[in-house]
């Protein structure tokens, strides 16, 4: 889990400086945080709809369900990465709250 | 950033056999997966308003960012826990797509 | 359909100068643009859960797509209400797509 | 108002039967109701973008604004029209709110 997510992390951080032609992390950049984050929305939705067709067995969700699932998460970290943030600054929301017990103030 | 993920995702697993009363993992599986596929939609929705929020500097903003980031990655764990998926499932495919040159077959 | 959005229009506008006690388009209004702004996000990811439900011919699931449905529209218009904007500029839209040919260009 | 829902649910409803090549609608009801869904959420996540850049009163943001909330309108109806469903349904939610005092039992 944690490779994947720092490897991904320094791609992300990377094409501040400098992108290969092409792209998709330097396309992103360059049509703003506005748009990251309607895609994070966007690929939400399609998340949603792939997992409840997951949890009814249909032929081919379950992968499409995890597909729609990187591709939110890719984009979430794009939308981190080019608001200045870090993983960190939401990990630590994360860790906060188990520490604290849980979510909105509830046991998790 | 693996700890923090670990350690959720350790809670996550383990609310299938046990919960602590009033526990909120333990009432979102009790509600299904199609609510909790609903909560990711809803989570993306509020992120990225923030996100446009926290784009304009907006007070108190970026917190609120990361808050609702928390959230939306928390319920989408959630909502593979719940489908007896694992991160594993949506890593191998961001892994996948750096090795094989990125998101949707483009450069990342 | 004329009567029962005009009828509705109304009462938008009409919370505007004064509301009852408790009114919930009041609320809306006094929680600010980008309040009612998540609400539409959210209830459009309610909208469509219910539809891919209804679509499978799940039990409740075609009246709940039709409260959903209705949420959408509700706050889509108290949106539209509380920018100060009205009904026929999304309309015009509609109108000049359906006169030049359709949808982003397309037959429709 | 009426008019031009009228005239669009008339079209909507033609294109069941037969359609000109290139129809966005015979389009739409070819990919299912579960696409036309997820359009219905992403529309409605752009709409929400669109309304916080017009609330900041930011340039061609109110326009933009207008037509993401007519794209939303048309692929909600759209989205009626293939679950073989009515305006009428939606409205007569609506209308019984109004009657019974408003959404979720609140005065509106």
């Amino acid at each position: 889990m944690q490779d994947t997510l720092d490897r991904l992390w320094a791609v992300l951080e990377s094409r501040k400086a400098a992108a290969p032609e092409g792209s998709y992390v330097a396309k992103l950049y360059a049509r703003g945080p506005d748009y990251i984050a309607q895609k994070v929305g966007e690929e939400a939705v399609e998340t949603a709809i792939e997992a409840l067709r997951a949890a009814r067995g249909e032929a081919g969700a379950r992968q499409a369900f995890f597909e729609e699932s990187a591709d939110l998460l890719f984009h979430l970290l794009a939308l981190l990465a080019r608001l200045d943030a870090a993983p960190a600054d939401v990990l630590s929301v994360l860790e906060r709250r188990l520490d604290a017990g849980g979510h909105k103030g509830e046991v998790p």
